[in-house]
Parts: structure tokens; sequence; C-alpha cells
């Protein structure tokens, strides 16, 4: 696949590409106090249907400096999205900072107010009467319905741009942009050759090695110059491999799409857990349905977070026994027949303790499998031999003869105490996941020390 | 206190403020990849010196593009932060930009060519030679060290502003703000009256209340032309006052933020856990400590939810024995002698079997405190009787005479599953910390159904 010559490999900027502004409306995002996740939500939907963003740009709550906006981004691009601004108070002032940059002035839109004044008594209250301003439109805009809140939104056009206003509420806001918007903006591209084009993104995310381990294994499928073209980004310890395929036939995109994935996913091979956005658990849950099997969990520095991520999953109720968060070495002993002499002779942080502490998990709750967990996660506690980060994860299973076989591993994870006990966690539903698939244990180069 | 008649009450930009604005750059944030969390940082640590953010501009790593916002933005503030685009790849464009902004040529930095060198050398590598491009600056310009990565900053003087530009990545741009930038932005405002001006905010947070019921207590504090002002925001089921104290003089400003914080808390009551970012569990432990009891968790519902976050507290092991997860009935029959009959006769989601896991708890571990939490998660499993979101739980202790005392309190959570289970895991905490503190568990109205 050869890029245009027109333009450097990295630019997003395609004249080819449809042009979006997006506009974040809010004191509360400039002062710095709520982190606008609404645009980047807009732009990666836009960016699916071939839609790139030019800018964000957020502004105060001041009626000038958003007319301004407005102003700047309606000779800028053909589409704008402004979210924010459409609440009832006194410093909700979108609707009329976008009346002053088209000149006009707000009028009542009568459907809205019976609207705004039934969401009210559906909840067993009169409206207030400061709600009624937002009922309120520039002349000559559109009024969108809101199915989830009382704020309409606003289509109005100026200068080269159709502008939309949304809510600020992040749900008001997904639902508008599907119900109304994206069925506007999508319209008629794909008759339009010559200007349609569509960008198609995929996550691959693996867990159980480094990112540059990854990306030695990528090679140059990680050129800038390949499309689609593939990078890794790291968050909480999962090295997820991004996958934009750009081309001007949406057929195109996709199969080319799929066929870099699938070649990712040969090069990376087990490590590999799922797509986009689900999660260990989530992948863990129906296979352990699918095996028939139930686990248990016996923890101790991750306080009780294996039992809490499995039990994230809908359904993990059929899989999932229950478990112990044996904190103390006493309730080690007591509840899991932890031998109180290991204490003395090998620590409560040791490969003895961790395979007696899975042990008794299958013992006491009847489960197929279990895992079992002790470390420092810090900050404090940590020794020179045993410093903060090591933490033994012991696996115990029944075998065909119903015996309790184990296995168990060491890793010394960096970060903080957050940090360690998050990928003490994954490292410890990656081995089940691997025991469950049949593959050995040790492929989880994840931070696995040698001492 | 009065306002300025020269301005609308809820407007930021008071002329005797400083202004800045916050440029990020990236393709990750413009395709909605990855959200924007620096230009927030930023600008909160700008507003509490005084400085507030024009507006946040986002672009794609485009060098025409960020050259053009560059200039934008040299023209119309004193003051541009740049975060992004130093890296030593070919979609890293800023420096480029910068110059190009400037009408001037790249050179190179020797002393930033010789640390990048050390940098790699320290990590056993030799300098890899793209990275050469990281020790280049804009003719005229002064290079900032960056402590913890290979990228320096660069200080420029363009139209009526200084620009700093400091990488995307979040902790080398926080250290080189503090070290580098922050006290150059911020000299000399103390002698000039005329402009200096403080912001000083806090959170006050509570559970245990809805947003309107707060508000309610509240009352006229939240009038928008009060300062400080007063407003109030929720995130997951944590109501959190907001405060705004914006005055000339910083003593001022905190003497009235810290009386207006007084009068929230007199309104408020014990609903109130802490200030700023500090979680239930951070107060909970040290409470804990200091009325030297140990407590213990018996839960079906979420899973271990309440374990890991009373363990996310570094120190919680001199406070938490530890727990079950009991998240089958026989688990609850095996482990904390649950009576099985309960399950029939009044379902496993239940007062009676609440109190029943909370005794169990109690007896088995030696804590002197135990949570028993049984409830319906969702999405399946409810009933007309029992809908989703129905939680039982159970408080018992151990009273001067040794005996087992308990208590109970049922709610009907809203949300999804992961909401239900974290708005019942912070309801068990409030619960534990009402107790401790001799608070009436009734206090806590908290989607209390009257079921």
């Amino acid at each position: 696949m050869v890029w245009r010559e027109d333009r450097s490999p990295a630019s997003l900027y395609n004249p080819a590409m449809r042009k979006a502004i997006i506009l974040s409306i809010g004191d509360e995002l400039v002062l710095g106090q709520t982190v606008d996740t609404n645009s980047a939500w807009l732009s990666a939907e836009l960016a699916a249907h071939g839609i790139v963003s030019l800018y964000h740009h957020t502004v105060a709550d001041d009626q000038a400096a958003i007319a301004d906006a407005i102003t700047l981004a309606s000779t800028r691009s053909e589409l704008v999205i402004i979210t924010g601004g459409l609440g009832p108070t006194d410093d909700d002032l979108t609707r009329q900072a976008l009346a002053d940059a088209m000149g006009v002035e707000l009028v009542l839109h009568e459907p809205s107010l019976k609207v705004i004044r039934a969401f009210f008594i559906s909840r067993g209250r009169n409206m207030p009467q400061r709600n009624r301003v937002q009922a309120m439109h520039p002349a000559g805009t559109i009024v969108i319905p809101n199915h989830c809140g009382a704020a309409p939104g606003i289509q109005a056009q100026l200068n080269d741009a159709t502008i939309y206003v949304t809510p600020g509420v992040p749900r008001e806001m997904h639902d508008m942009f599907r119900e109304a918007i994206l069925p506007h903006v999508t319209e008629g591209s794909a008759d339009d050759d010559a200007t349609a084009h569509t960008i198609l993104t995929r996550k691959v995310n693996t867990f159980g090695m480094g990112e540059s381990d990854v990306a030695d294994k990528l090679g140059d499928l990680t050129d800038r110059s390949r499309n689609p073209m593939v990078g890794t980004t790291v968050s909480e310890g999962i090295v997820s491999v991004r996958i934009r395929s750009e081309f001007t036939d949406s057929t195109e995109a996709q199969r080319e799409l799929d066929a870099t994935v699938q070649t990712i996913e040969e090069k990376l091979g087990s490590i590999v857990f799922s797509h986009d956005d689900a999660s260990l658990q989530e992948m863990l849950v129906p296979l352990l349905i699918e095996r028939k099997q139930m686990v248990a969990t016996a923890e101790s520095c991750t306080g009780g977070l294996i039992g809490k991520m499995i039990t994230d999953v809908s359904g993990s109720s059929a899989v999932y026994a229950g478990g112990w968060v044996t904190y103390t070495n006493e309730m080690k002993s007591s509840q899991l027949d932890v031998p109180a002499e290991l204490f003395e002779q090998v620590g409560a942080v040791s490969q003895e303790v961790a395979v007696a502490m899975a042990n008794g998990a299958v013992a006491q709750s009847g489960a197929s499998l279990a895992v079992g967990i002790t470390g420092i996660a810090g900050p404090d506690g940590g020794t020179v031999e045993k410093p903060v980060g090591t933490v033994w994860i012991g696996l115990a299973w029944k075998d065909g003869a119903g015996d309790i076989q184990s296995e168990a591993l060491r890793f010394h994870l960096p970060g903080d105490r957050a940090a360690v006990r998050d990928r003490a966690a994954k490292c410890a539903l990656q081995m089940v996941r691997f025991h469950l698939l049949g593959i050995d244990l040790n492929t989880i180069r994840w931070a696995r020390g040698k001492r």
C-alpha cells in the first residue's frame, strides 16, 4: 500500500477527507476541575465514519468567547459539534452565544417547553421557571429532541458549517449524537466517491509481555508508512496494539484491517486476550463456562481485587464459588489450613504459602481450580530479599484422579501500591486463562524476576 | 462580597487576571484514541496561581496546523503552554512547527545531545540516530532540561507571548512545569497588585444523601453571585461541594475559602467524609486505627470490592483481618455458618442473611466488627419483590460484654452492575464509619427504599 505523495504519511489531513471541529464549553473544563472526555469520544466516532477532527477547542462559560469560537470554527470546517452550556443556570450560555454568532434572537420552541414540563412532572415536580430557557433556540435553527434529559439540542447553519449543539452530560450527548447527528453527517457520503473516506480502527489487547518485547515481535509492521498503520500503547500493564486502516473504499479498509489483525495475532500468540475494550475477566468467564470449571480465590496482597474483577462480569456466579481475603497470617491458617510454621520458615510471601493458599481454597470451596496470591504491595514491608513488588501466585487444580495439583510463579511488579495490586490480579487471571487453554504458564514473561 | 459590575458574575475572564492558552499536540488526541488529561492538569495548576486559561486547543501531528495554532495563541495571550510532539519519531513535529511560526531554523543544542546520549547509556543502550532531533530547538530559544526523560523542553518568545513546550508524557510534563515553568510564570506577580489575583478551590466530599438533598441543605450558599462560589457535582455516588474563592489578596482568598468550608460542614454534618481527593477508605482506615478496631468483610454481591477498597490504603493490615467472598449459598453456609434454611425462608438477599454473614465474619475472624453484604447487582436476577439494585448490608460488632450485636439497612441502588456494586461498597464503608463515630446509621438516606 503506497500513500499519496501529496501529503506526509503521518498527516491526518488528507484533502479528500471531511473535516470536523469539536468545541466543548465549560468553566469546569478550563479551570481543570473536569477532564474533557466528550471531545475524544466524538472524534473517535467521527473518525470511524471517515471524518477527521481538525482540532478540539475548549472555552469557558463566557458568551463572547463562545461566540468567537463558533464563528472561527464555522469558517474552517463544514461540520462543528459543540458540547455543553445548555443547562438552565446563568452560566449556561451556549445557546445565547450561538444566537450572537448568527446575529439572530433566541425564540421559544413551544413543543420543547411541553416536553421539559412533562420531564419534570414525570419526576413528580413542577418545572422550575429557570428551565424555561432550555426551550429557547436561535431563530431559524432546528431543535433536536433529548431522549435522556431536559435540554434539547440545536442544529444550525452558519457560514460554511452545519453546527450541532448537544448537552455536555456524556450519556445525553452520546444518545443525541447517535440518534440525530450521525445519520445526518454520514448521509450521502457513500455516493460521493471523491470525498468518501473510511478510517477503521481496532485494538488488539495483550497481557504477559512488556511493550518492547511486543514491539520486537511486531517487527516492521510498525513502520509509520504502512497502511493499515500499527502502533503500541500501554495502559495499566495491558499492551495494546492499535491498528488504523484508512482507505477510500470501506470494504478495502475492512479487509486490510482484518488481514493486519490476523498477522498481529499470529506474531503475538497466546498473550492476545481480546479486541477493543473487552477486559481479561470478560474473556475469562465465558472460557470457564465453556470448560465447565469453577474457580475460587485466596487473596492476600490483592485484598479481594481478583474476586472483584471476576464478579465484574455478569454471569460469573456460574463459575466463581467465592474466595477468601486472608490478610493476616492467622486467617491464612485458620481458614485455608496454611501450616503456621511456613510463616517462620519461608515467610508469608513465598512459593509455599501461595501454593498452600490455593490448595486450601480448592479443598474448602469445592471449586475445581483456585488461585492463591501473596505479595508485598508496598509502599512499606519490602526487604532486600523480598522488595516491594514481589508477588507469588499459586494455581491449584483437581486432576483427573481428583488429586490436587499445583504450580506457582514469582513476579517482581513495578509501580506503586495500586499498580502492583492491579498487575498482580491481571497476572493471576492470565495464569488461569493459560491453564484452561493448556498453555505453559511460563509464557507470561511480564515482570518475571530471576531471583 | 460584591462582584465588580463590569463583568457577569459567572465569567472567568476578569480583566485583572493573567491569561494562558494551553495547546496539546497529537494524532491520538484528535482521533479520540487518548483523552487529553494534560490540559486539565495544567489549567488547575495555573488557576491555583491566579492564571486563567482562555482556551484549550488540541491539534494533530501536522506541522502547518501546529504552527497556525501557535501563531494564533501568541497573539491572544501572554502565556502559551504546549504539550506533546517532542518525541524522536517522524510524527513529532512541535519543535519544527514552532521554528516555522517564529521564522527561524532548528539548531543543535550540544549539551542536550550529551544528556540524551547519557540517558540511553544509563539504560545500557546507544542513542538511536533518530533521537538526535530531540537535541534540536528553534534558534534563539531556551532549552529546558528534562529530569525524567529524553526530550528537553523549549522556552520561546513570539509576538506578545512567552511560549513553553513540554513533552506530552504526564510525568515529564508535571516535573518540567513545576521545576522550570511555574517559577517563571508566577515571578513578580506578588509585587504587582494591579494584576495579581488568586483563585483557590476546595472540594468537600459527602456520601449518604442525593445531590438535591445536599443542595437543599446548602440553601443560598449556591447563589452564582456569591464569592467564594459554591456548587455541587456528583461522581460515582459521591456528592462533592466545590468551592472557588477568587480574590486579589491571597490571604483573603484563603480566609474566605476556609470560612465557607466551615459553613458547609456545619450545614451538612456527618455525611462529609473528606476534602479534595481523599476517598472514604482513606478516611476510614486511620479512624479504625484510632479506635483500635479490627474489621472483617463478608461479601456476596460486591465480590471482594469492599476488601479491595479497604486494602487500597497502605497500613490497612493493622485494622483489616480479612474476609470472605461467599458468592454461592454453599459458601455462605460452610464458611460463615449462615443457616441453610434462610435461603428458602427469606432468600439470600435478606436482612437475616446479611446479619448472619456479618455475625459469622466476626465469629470466624476474631475481628471486633464486620460487614455482611448481599444483593442483586444485575443485570439479571431481579424480581418484582427484590428488583436489581436491592442490597442488604449488615453490621455486626462485639459489645462490652463480648456479645455480638448487629444492625442492617436495605438499599435500592440505581445504575448498572458496576454502579450498584460501587455504591453498595461505599454504603458499607460509610456505615462502618458512622458506627465508629456513634452516628445513627439511618443518617444514610442514600437510595434507602421504603419497602
